[in-house]
């Protein structure tokens, strides 16, 4: 499966259920490739009932779908894939357990990025590029020459930036020679997704 | 696999990882049946580290290994089963994603265990039997009679309570005819904890 393109990560709390069916289907036609669900809080019913709302629209907007470190929730929700993080579940138990899901996996240094690869990812989620309110735990960021630098180290396999990406930066990140943006406030706190989705799409022709 | 006898729920604030290697031996040696890990706080990674040193120990002590809510870590695991709550995973969920899995529900109300039952788990958590500590978000207690009438209701489906059962009350839980009982500090924060575990099952001659 291609992972390249912008991934738009969402949450209960950025996109409420009720916005799913509108929101959706929007960033698919705006040309999202990848959808990631991605919830901290609360049950495991209520993270399932959003999931299974995401599936129902993104499945015929043509929208993968990933969800951020529940193996389980991607497993019975019949998501496309899992991201793991450095305190996740590691990559070689996920493909043990479900060896049909492709499996993306963050680092944010050159070791963690090593650590990651030697697991084989289907794709690594490299940053913090920016400076990003999303994330309380993220790193220093790493900067279009940091981004650019470590993606060099991951040889082959496709790198899918994350970190304060928005469409007026998102050109210099493009430049990287990145697979993939992935964005959590820039599109799902944005007053019109499908108009963020387009910059941040447009921002690859200028870089 | 029979569940009925004496479950201790374990977590790494009450067990640290460093204690397993003699207090999972030794409940399994005064007879305990199953060794359940409940974490609720920190990483995947930290998880399945403990749990992989729970497994360690339990295998060749011939408990069974049960793992809280996450259907995940348990197949990572290679555990015996998993257990959910009411807002966790549901059974006919975890069934279709880890068919080879032991499945135990919770159910405090007559409702619940309906909802549950309707799910074919293989054994029902019946609780709170008392008033506990350990559990932030228990209902009232149900007293050995609630217990008694629930588990009626349950018909063949083997009953597990729980909930402030402890070496002085556990004879009263034990002579509703509940296959087994769950304890979560009367054994974990013990000064002894295989002394509290055979005093728990000698309760069982006392019902």
């Amino acid at each position: 499966m291609d992972v390249s393109g912008l991934h738009v990560l969402i949450d209960p709390a950025r996109v409420p259920p009720s916005r799913l069916a509108t929101f959706v289907p929007a960033i698919a036609r705006a040309g999202a490739r990848v959808v990631q669900i991605r919830i901290k809080e609360g049950s495991a019913r209520a993270a399932l009932a959003y999931g299974t709302e995401v599936l129902r629209w993104a499945r015929p907007a043509g929208l993968l779908v990933v969800v951020d470190d529940r193996v389980d929730w991607a497993l019975a929700l019949g998501a496309d894939g899992v991201h793991v993080g450095q305190e996740d579940m590691p990559v070689r138990d996920v493909r043990r357990i479900a060896p049909g899901l492709l499996v993306g996996a963050s680092a944010g240094t050159s070791d963690e990025l090593a650590a990651a690869l030697a697991d084989g990812p289907d794709y690594v989620g490299i940053g913090p590029v920016f400076r990003t309110g999303s994330k309380a735990d993220a790193g220093d960021p790493l900067g279009p020459e940091g981004l650019h630098r470590l993606s060099a180290e991951a040889g082959p396999v496709p790198v899918v930036a994350i970190g304060g990406i928005r469409p007026d930066n998102a050109a210099a990140v493009w430049a990287t020679g990145v697979a993939g943006i992935a964005v959590i406030a820039a599109v799902a706190e944005a007053a019109d997704p499908a108009s963020a989705v387009r910059a941040l799409l447009h921002a690859r022709n200028r870089a």
